[in-house]
């Protein structure tokens, strides 16, 4: 199941950077879903490079959603989802040569032992986030009239750190519509100049992306393997640079002790259980406890950059020193985080939907 | 699939902290794969509590092979091991009443409503790592077996930070038999100091691990959803306490440029393409690249302390006090390794199953 | 997932004939439901072989329930079940050699390339459907509770026919306590007198086993892969001896025409849809519609008989002649009830978790 | 996994009647596996409604590869193919009201709750088996590159019977290009003249599939729940209008002795093992053992006729006649062999690529 991943909701991916078309497949909504053609664009303008401080290469995603959907509705058989590639087709079939530090061209020729399609990155390029996008943008809507909420900012980039999430709620509602997802608005400016300083030495940043998600109730996850953290994180990695995945206070934990990273219950005013802090993210055992969900992802520098770097030539089988031209993302941390929105958002209603049953977000009209 | 992982090779697990016995299924295996109860044993001791820094209890792992093995060979049908609970059964029904702060003791009652196990941690302790310790001692001998050898070092604990790893193969063969693994014999004692110190005020605390694992074939992963690094941070996620999981430089990457994060790939004297530096951790696009993995897991302090905490009492709906008495942990870190080594074990030998077929690991002697 | 079966709820197997258990792990369960160690004794009797038409060996099942349940009740987590093997322990490890025909040894031993376990038949043993008939008993009591009874007679056995089913509950009633699993009494001695018949000949007979199952909710099940045919089909072929498994009037649809095969549809007295005839066996498009469920699975005659027959020794080489000692069924269909009752329990309580959630079959006090 | 089936190698399916394109996504090939245009093209014209005795819409099927292939061979990522509904598409959202009998419309009503498609079967059409087809032309044109041949002829028509399979290897070549797939070329004009009878009353036949695979090793499958059969039937039951499937003899076994039933082995003049029959169809406890794998299902007649039948109108809630106009299929016995083909394909593709590696199928060149 490569790449197909969810038990009671499943995403297949497929595609290529050149190819005709990307898309992907979501299996398992509930019938009566609404499907949103405004939420997929927004969320797609989202993930969209803008600006100095992206590729230059400015795409639109004319999606199209080719089944699973009638009058604004999932039917609840498989919803799938186009994008066209409005690059040139090259007709031509180029082989890997120069591999590119950093990125899965070398690992790529182990496996597909030079049939896969090269060009652009192939299936491995960072489009093939878009569908993904597609995909969570009708997830996401669905959360939220369950009254689960999720925003992702970026807590750090090139060393400059956002403020915590505060009010999530009003965090959250902030990031919905943010071009530039930061929490404090007096660090974008000093992230932007960040990533154009490095643009202009040829090289790129990396950072850390925070999410929050509201509302979850507790009681969904499983111990063991299929912990909520574990799951979330099969799907986090999936996302291209992320590097390291984690939950609450995660790293920070390592020098604390169990009785600072401890979170104590009590019962709130409308009795309710809560926890006075949310060191743990939210997730006990595997299991959420009703706190906010709090996680983090390391987006690595972007590997493609314009400096020149020495590799390998994998046609000749000689050392060699490689500098790429054209258009590329100094930084895809800010990009990224619609994605990471969009994969936690399958991960989500999938264990949702396998906990309470396929029809848990059927609308309550029907 | 709950309690299952793996795909062409997988692993089951059952039991309870106060149940008759504990245990697992891995079925899968290559048939003829060698099980050593030498290596199985030898690996329970190194995850039993030992001396003032574990918990005073001492448990002996008499383990029980009970299918799928017969003269040390695994016939190739599921394996099942188990193992006995020596501690009291306790006849009666506990009912959960104050909940643990940093346990999984509410988010279990909101999911179990009542009905789980709550003596001792039921099937949420720390002791069903012991079936996977076991499993993965037959399958890290396999592994060994084609070249492939892998050590986690406590790279952190209470704030003291061990060397990293410099030679692989020898650092490595030091873990392997290693009661205390570090690599800076220096950083021991300080280290079970912190321990002591923390137990001395009823505390406890935490740290990092880290893995090398050196051997594995190049082209070996999925690109998005079961890439390498998703697989092995599903497995990981399901060790008790750990909270983050990195590959290579992780989170560090977040101030790395790319000029600085990126692998420059060469041609070393035998012809094979190595990369200068490791900052991926041997993962590039989700498939290894033929380079060292490694990977950090972030071990949380140990929830339960004996210092007083706040919490609620979900019998009588109450705030209310909790002082855990009895022996505990005052640190796993040390005890968690050789369960990061089992579940990576896992992980590995299920890809490279899926990558080379059911009898990868049959002896070359058939 | 080679022995591991179901999605929401699965079932995983391990153990060999003459191991020292043999068991199974049920993941998945409601908190709360009922474990009757009543039922799953009384469900192992019936799968018991019993008087001279079975083997002449008596087992007793004393089985032991190993985690996942508490006073009696489910707790939500694996519930091991594991069955000691009275039979006695060869030390030695036996060799594959003459073949037996209609079994699975020379298949086996392709596969498991010597390492497999040939005592009794190993893994393949017939004994291992013990351990599902033990799972299958508490979900058959879940279901009963839901309001769904289901039943199994022997339609066929030797050429002689039981009356089909008329009464439908009526007709399960009377084989839930059924010794021997027949609808219309005066059929019984003729089955055992054709049963004797083989086995004074040294020869052995099949049948065909039909399920009906009363109460499943329309809209249970998918279109396409996982149709609940294709799920029911999928679990029923790995009952020993299954060779074939048909819905409705199922291959005697070949010879109808549509206006006969269609089940018309009308309103009965209550407002609820049915169909005046069920000749789709309850299944449409893959989705239950509401109608009882009924298919077959044909048991082919016991592959092992006394006879003299032709094989090869694999350990010479060459061809030979077996005669089968010793104790051996002449029949097993009355005994494969139980498990067909048992996989197909398992297979619909999955859909219905899978469609309504993990709770569907919470007590109702609680 | 609703709508996505296999394990190392795994089909999506999504699409309607009346959608824009139907579509499959195909994930785990080979890299470097042949993609051939001409073999997609000539399967799906073998499913194609053909002459008087089909529906006489005439479709062509002019697919489209969207990704995963480049110059005729499998890159090894997710191979999409779509194919365009030619028919008008309404824009109208048509609502269901009287349910068609044997059809899966008032089931699909009780799970989807109104918002399935139902314009011409929506999800449930016959036309979603043209993607399986043209995923099943690459998987059956690699199988023959590893020596594995299969065909699917009409057993059984109407009550009209082909010749069983003699000569497996000379009867599987007649089958490929036959346009009405028989073995004994004297039945086809009664099939044909059967059909037309029908169709000339407003009514429809159905038949028996029976298959034929040669060249399978021995040793492929799993006993218990990944038996091959279970997972080949599995896969049938998802094409539509099957409601039986039997390996071997079958049904017939419940006749039989086991000394009829049992397939002697032997050697042959190459010191090959062999059974002297093949009651078993090549399956021995779930795995291959090396013998032609055959199997049967029954495709019940076409449901939609132009008879009139009783039924209800669940927009209205009362009873009704249906008389469906247009054109459809009097019989899909003939159109449905390839489909079986397709599945058959799929299933044992995935059990080769489980065994023996993911480079199975690796063209011999590279």
């Amino acid at each position: 199941m490569k790449n197909t991943f969810g038990n009671n909701l499943s995403l297949t991916l497929f595609g290529e950077s050149h190819g005709e078309e990307i898309g992907c497949v979501l299996d398992g909504l509930t019938p009566g879903m609404v499907v949103s053609q405004e939420s997929i664009a927004f969320a797609l303008s989202q993930r969209r490079p803008s600006g100095a401080y992206s590729t230059g290469r400015q795409e639109q995603d004319p999606f199209r959603i080719v089944s699973g959907c009638i009058n604004g509705r999932a039917t609840g058989t498989p919803l799938c989802i186009t994008i066209p590639n409005t690059a040139q087709r090259s007709s031509d079939y180029a082989k890997a040569s120069s591999v590119r530090p950093g990125h899965a061209d070398f690992a790529a020729q182990m496996k597909y032992r030079g049939f896969q399609d090269v060009r652009g990155g192939g299936h491995f390029s960072g489009r093939i986030t878009a569908p993904i996008v597609a995909a969570g943008a009708i997830l996401r809507d669905a959360l939220a009239q369950k009254g689960i909420h999720m925003g992702t900012h970026i807590k750090q980039l090139a060393g400059i750190n956002d403020r915590p999430f505060a009010d999530s709620a009003a965090d959250i509602a902030v990031l919905e519509t943010a071009a530039f997802p930061v929490l404090d608005g007096t660090v974008e400016e000093k992230m932007k100049a960040a990533i154009l300083s490095a643009k202009a030495e040829g090289d790129s940043v990396g950072g850390i992306l925070e999410t929050c998600v509201t509302g979850m109730p507790a009681g969904v996850g499983e111990p063991w393997f299929d912990a909520l953290e574990g799951m979330l994180a099969h799907g986090l990695f999936s996302v291209p640079a992320v590097k390291g995945v984690e939950f609450g206070d995660g790293f920070a934990m390592a020098t604390m002790r169990g009785s600072q990273a401890n979170d104590s219950f009590y019962y709130d005013e409308n009795g309710n259980v809560r926890t006075r802090t949310n060191h743990n993210g939210g997730i006990n055992g595997g299991i959420t406890n009703g706190m906010p969900l709090t996680f983090s992802a390391v987006i690595k520098p972007t590997p493609t950059i314009s400096m020149e770097q020495e590799t390998v030539d994998i046609s000749t089988g000689k050392d060699t020193v490689l500098a790429s031209r054209g258009r590329h993302d100094p930084c895809i941390v800010h990009r990224a985080r619609i994605v990471v929105d969009s994969i936690a958002a399958l991960v989500l209603c999938d264990a949702l939907m396998g906990r309470f049953g396929t029809d848990f977000f059927a609308p309550e009209e029907s």
